[in-house]
């Protein structure tokens, strides 16, 4: 079946969330003397994001925003980190890096090249607004932005994966899931959705240990979007 | 309050569907010898748009594609005007029409120049896939795609206006409608939303005699997309 659509995961597959996040924090740390391992920030963050998904995903929690998530786990992460005293304005500025990220230096070039023959389109976790002011923050050139938000259910629940598929016209198999991370990927498969593993190797750590290679059957193991541009002759 | 975002609507808007589906089908029926008079096989085929999407308004078919309507609406057409024998994927591709519409001249220029300042989406009854195609094929620059499939509500229901600001982060005031069409506006200014009324003079006949002026008070009244953006210091 021909692939008509390439759906992408986003944070660590497109944008480089730790790099962008420590150096913002850093930036913010830098103005009002604050000292700490900005790094280790960004990681801490990070962390709470699936657990927070996951109250969602078993239902304990009705359907919220990305931002939403990332706000509540800010409080917590300012909290652990003895940060205190910012207020509103200076919390959602700092919430909204997620909408500033900075991408891996492929990600612009392969998806213009990827837009020429096929649909591009996000399947993140992030919401909409996110997407959109993160897409003209970086020149991230989408046909449109789907993913958790739109579907009202956040990977890998399959709901996200069939109703991006759904919305593009697709059958599952017309839709390829590009993304760095072999738990997306296996719950894409599960759902009949085509797969492409790029490899990332410095999402979480310069020296990552994990997620470094293709640990299933998937249709195209790329370097890089242009990898993965010249093998599907873009 | 500031607007951030413009959300247009799009059928008789940004593209001339009349002239569009007229010329198609023209050409179809060149090709297989069929004369009939196909501006008027346009007409048709829209005047049961708004009944058809009635139903789901009204909650007696749950929420179904517009691509999914067109097609039906097609048969009848077909049947009005005596033309049988086609298969399948003849019929598909006729459907298609609404994939491929042309923009108005000013269009494409106009919507270059306001996504500059303003996240630019569509609030359109046209369904994902069909906005997604049609924006690749006329070179539409949206942000992203919005409306009545992600709001699971036809428009003029206040949840497609809704939905739509809120996925984009606004409240209703931060988000404009820009329209050719009074009734749309009217139900969006009902929902809080700013509103843009462009002049569209021959959307469904050269000597259209309604909808061609401003007949409430928004907050801009246009020519083109390009005035539009002149207004707004794009």
């Amino acid at each position: 079946m021909a692939i008509k659509a390439l759906v992408f995961d986003v944070f660590g597959t497109v944008v480089d969330w730790r790099g962008s996040v420590a150096r913002e924090m850093a930036a913010f740390g830098a103005e009002r003397g604050l000292e700490h391992d900005w790094n280790a920030f960004a990681l801490r963050w990070r962390a709470k994001y699936q657990p927070a998904m996951a109250r969602v995903r078993a239902g304990d929690r009705g359907f919220v925003k990305l931002d939403t998530l990332h706000r509540e786990n800010l409080e917590e992460v300012l909290t652990e980190f003895a940060i205190s005293g910012l207020n509103e304005a200076e919390k959602d500025h700092l919430n909204r890096i997620w909408h500033r990220l900075t991408p891996w230096p492929d990600a612009v070039a392969g998806l213009t090249r990827l837009k020429r023959n096929f649909i591009i389109a996000t399947l993140s976790n992030g919401n909409v607004e996110l997407m959109v002011n993160m897409a003209k923050h970086a020149g991230l050139p989408w046909d449109t932005i789907l993913g958790a938000e739109v579907a009202r259910a956040y990977k890998p629940d399959p709901r996200a994966y069939l109703t991006t598929a759904e919305m593009l016209g697709c059958g599952p198999g017309e839709c390829m899931l590009v993304a760095a991370h072999n738990k997306d990927l296996v719950a894409a498969m599960g759902c009949g959705l085509a797969t492409a593993f790029v490899t990332r190797t410095s999402e979480y750590a310069e020296d990552q240990d994990f997620d470094i290679t293709a640990e299933n059957e998937y249709d195209f193991v790329a370097e890089s979007f242009i990898d993965l541009a010249a093998q599907l002759d873009c």
